[in-house]
């Protein structure tokens, strides 16, 4: 006797999923969208409560998906068969059909972060509009309809220049290209001509900051301590928590991030990347969902951003969230060029006393996020040594 | 397009749980025995080093199969199906056919732990003999095979004494009555008349306390800290590490386990139950999983028993164990009489600042372990206040 759940039809529909769905027990039904790393590790957290969400997976090679029961649709209405499984819907990225995700909004469906919310993630022209109009620090930006946009901007903020997509990319694909000339801005004009640009001021970065916090559907909001990002190649490289920097700019990006997350009526986790510039800090991109650099907090908060994320938006009370150490240091962990599976070098990485190790079970692709590391230390250079050599450690090389 | 695997046949079968199985892109094909709160926390912590262990289920309702792809097989060789499909089997309850066990090990299964230690922890007869034997101190016991066997004992050890059932029991059954005489022994012995019973000597108990150890199959072990346990009607009811006793006790406490490890080629996590007496420290039981008394390591340990039994039973480097707080408390969430469902709670609970929540996904039975809650402190009253806030919220009750 099969004594689980009902047998599958042949075919998977919506009315299976949702039958599935509907069986497990659970206070909560909290459904994620998407099922990469974040999904995987914001599911760990709500099982730690008893929640069991559901997922929305592209693929069940997912990372999420291959750690948890997943749910896959592949017809059009994805997202609105899957929401009305759920009671609260969330997400892993801001990829999403923004007018789909209104419609279901303005139809009760409760949608955390909401849709104001997830715009001003994913589309980064109305981000820049809204932060500008409420007078938050941004750069000076402009949208490029074609090559006189550009080269009106150039005449007036000179090179090199930054451009972007405005709208969020696939994982591994940043969308920013730091241009030094015209010649240059046109061919990745050229490049990019099926995608959306917009160019801003190229800004002397003295630090990248991120400040992340948590936010209730009512307003309460708890702020995680400012983490300093070391970027490589545009990708994040290294995370140090806290950021090397004094009181005043501390308290400064905290009193921002809240109000700016007041202002898009953020729920869950916010995660504000800064710039320090000589001129103050600067708003640099926001992701209205857990963030690469608040993975330390697993390890080095008493509450975790991902259990912290569920809280939110399922309107529990948020846990504390200082550092529980002096110093904390998260490396990710790319695929290289090389195709080396970290995986494959566990034993070696596992002998680095005190580097916690998380690997995603994704197949090693350039580029592509496959694990993080992070070690806590007395200071940061113990801390960083550490992580540093577990890094190294997995990807088969010595330590930096 | 489904972009999953494939679609499941009518039945599910042994073939096809094995073709799902061998789908998973995993490492360490690691299958664990058993699908409550144990293996959920076991499958976290496998997770997190990228690995997906497999589920051996008895019901798709258990805690850990409503978090994890999960096989459930029904037919008499489960075992034997299950094993095919991983390379290392491990277990997180003793309730096993350990005739099955011993010919799949001898037929090459890679098991751990081995039958030999799983044996021990599963028949306390044969353990109390092995361990007599060894040198081991462990209290006076006898076979009961019928009235006599009882009263020749208690001719010698006088009242009360302790009865108990030689095979471990299902989750919540400890097995074990304590007698004031003849007539109340005569009485269990009736009502467990299909169990085979032992008696032992009633021991004056000074404190109950645990070591659990990390043992890889080379022998290399580590210690966690020695902890106490509060017992309430034969369960547990507060485990405080490290436990209030003196140097020696917790120097011997270790040694004793090392030696008893090694003693049974333990792999994996064993937790030694003793018993502190006026006469010193005996052998109360064993478990051959992770264990209650270790819950705490989640938070309170650079590596908690649950990724150490994984890296031990797949023979990876073993994380420190030392404890990262002074003061640790955990304390069981059991179901009572009221079923109430500690999921109710969960706001009020989530308010006590500090205290980390883990709820199993249980239905709230009587007697149930439905979760626990784990706090750390500066000072042990200070954990022990905060776990008992958590706890009573969780229950729906005022802190004791």
């Amino acid at each position: 006797m099969n004594q689980g759940r009902p047998l599958p039809p042949k075919t998977p529909s919506a009315e299976y999923a949702r039958s599935v769905a509907s069986e497990l027990p659970a206070l909560y039904k909290l459904g994620i969208v998407g099922a990469s790393q974040i999904a995987r590790m914001t599911h760990q957290a709500a099982v730690k409560l008893g929640i069991t969400p559901r997922l929305l997976a592209e693929d069940l090679h997912d990372s999420a998906a291959l750690a948890a029961p997943a749910a896959v649709f592949s017809h059009p209405d994805a997202l609105a068969a899957f929401a009305e499984s759920c009671e609260v819907i969330t997400f892993e990225h801001e990829r999403l059909d923004l007018g789909l995700l209104q419609r279901l909004e303005d139809d009760g469906t409760v949608i955390r972060p909401g849709t104001r919310t997830v715009r001003a993630a994913f589309d980064k022209m109305h981000q820049r509009r809204v932060l500008l109009n409420r007078g938050f620090p941004v750069p000076a930006f402009a949208e490029v309809r074609g090559p006189d946009d550009l080269l009106d901007f150039s005449g007036v903020y000179g090179w090199p220049l930054v451009l972007k997509s405005v709208r969020s990319g696939e994982p591994g694909d940043r969308g920013v290209w730091i241009v030094e000339n015209a010649q240059e801005a046109l061919r990745v004009m050229s490049e990019q001509s099926s995608r959306q640009l917009m160019v801003e001021e190229y800004l002397a970065i003295v630090k990248e900051l991120v400040l992340v916090l948590a936010r209730r559907p009512g307003g309460s909001a708890r702020c995680y301590p400012l983490v300093e990002l070391s970027i490589d190649d545009g990708a994040i490289k290294e995370i140090r928590a806290p950021a090397a920097v004094g009181h005043h700019v501390a308290t400064e990006s905290r009193e921002l991030s809240l109000r700016l997350a007041d202002e898009l009526e953020a729920v869950g986790i916010l995660a504000v990347e800064l710039f320090l510039t000589t001129n103050g800090l600067i708003i640099n991109e926001l992701a209205a969902r857990p963030h690469n650099a608040g993975h330390w907090t697993i390890e080095g908060a008493p509450t975790s951003q991902f259990e912290n994320h569920v809280r939110a938006v399922l309107d529990l009370p948020l846990g504390p969230t200082w550092a529980t150490a002096p110093a904390i240091v998260t490396i990710n962990v790319m695929g290289g060029l090389e195709f080396i599976d970290p995986a494959d070098h566990l034993p070696e990485a596992l002998t680095v006393e005190g580097a916690q190790i998380h690997l995603y079970g994704k197949q090693p692709l350039p580029g592509r996020k496959l694990g993080h590391v992070t070690a806590i230390g007395d200071d940061m250079a113990q801390a960083q040594s550490l992580a540093r050599r577990a890094e190294a450690a997995l990807m088969g090389r010595r330590a930096w």
